[in-house]
């Protein structure tokens, strides 16, 4: 059994979406400087690095992060590899890919992933997201958890129709992961989201285990 | 199989630490203004709420909080109930308790879980915490993680043994759970705190599936 942290490391480098605040971390009691202990203070814009958009994050019907259903956010998931010429994933590719009948939690790896390992501190609006008839595919698949690995499960520049049908239907977006390391198949996905009051997503740490 | 939320909720309401600064949780984009979708900030000191501590929150050993075990934070945990009259968990109370040989994860259900249920937003001095023999117990006995019902190890104005005890020998410790829903038994513990770059501490999200 061997765990996989597909988290990103959250610093003041880490890139944001545009317009958003850059992250701020950063220490503010030194034991070096006399303090009883170290602390460090922390303040983002909640779709930063690795996490989770709640229904909140593009409707207005109440359905916000805190509320988001533990069993979603845990269960069996199945990491899908799309090669790197993948520019959007389609439902023609899901169709025809290695998806498992009756997975419930679905990650995609794409060539997205290599931003992280790379280092990359600017925003990359080239990103591979999630085709509007994808999200489609996902919802009538009775899926109940999606991911991806860059900043949104939506192409940038036309985030609605995405976002809308995944989010309308109760599936939870996963966003911003690192699946590099991660090899296609199955596992066990422990996506744990802070749980903000009312708030329409929230930083996460996800995990899988297999 | 049941899944047991164990994190307080994150909000402006939330008791903090005298000194640290309130938690900011706010909406900075409304789609009913006209934004294209809901955003929301958040502003914390990385122990507020549910959290854990790493070595470096009392040492300056370099051992900061996005490297600690994910083997620690995962795995067989037992919940232990102590009565309404325990004022400070000791060594002596654990070594006549029901803990299992061999536990690596103990999480103290104490009557600080009321405190939560109550709602109370303003910070209660005279919590239970562990008594610097009881680290010293939970060290000798291998215990890698070991989580508290309120937002400290260790008493109010007596941080020092508890923390370098546990910290020291590389014991994660989980603060400010609420157990109050959590009958006393064996559990899978997923403790994920937010993987913050050189802190010593992160907010993190906590559930038990038993």
């Amino acid at each position: 059994m061997k765990i996989y942290d597909i988290s990103v490391t959250i610093s003041p480098n880490l890139p944001v979406w545009p317009g958003d605040p850059a992250v701020d971390l950063h220490q503010t009691d030194f034991m070096d400087k006399g303090a009883p202990c170290n602390l460090t203070f922390l303040a983002l814009n909640v779709h930063a690095g690795t996490h989770v958009d709640a229904p909140h994050h593009f409707m207005n019907d109440g359905r916000t992060v805190e509320n988001l259903p533990l069993d979603a956010l845990a269960g069996p998931a199945f990491v899908l590899h799309l090669p790197d010429s993948v520019n959007i994933v389609t439902a023609a590719i899901l169709e025809t890919s290695d998806i498992p009948p009756g997975a419930e939690r679905l990650l995609f790896r794409t060539r997205n992933s290599a931003i992280w390992q790379r280092g990359e501190q600017v925003f990359q609006k080239g990103f591979v997201a999630i085709a509007p008839d994808a999200a489609e595919w996902v919802v009538r698949r009775g899926v109940k958890l999606v991911g991806i690995d860059y900043l949104s499960v939506a192409a940038f520049g036309d985030p609605l129709p995405t976002h809308e049908t995944l989010l309308k239907a109760g599936v939870v977006a996963v966003e911003g992961l690192d699946l590099s390391r991660v090899p296609q198949g199955r596992y066990q996905l422990y996506c744990l989201p802070l749980k903000l009051r009312g708030a329409d997503g929230a930083p996460a740490r996800a995990i899988l285990v297999g």
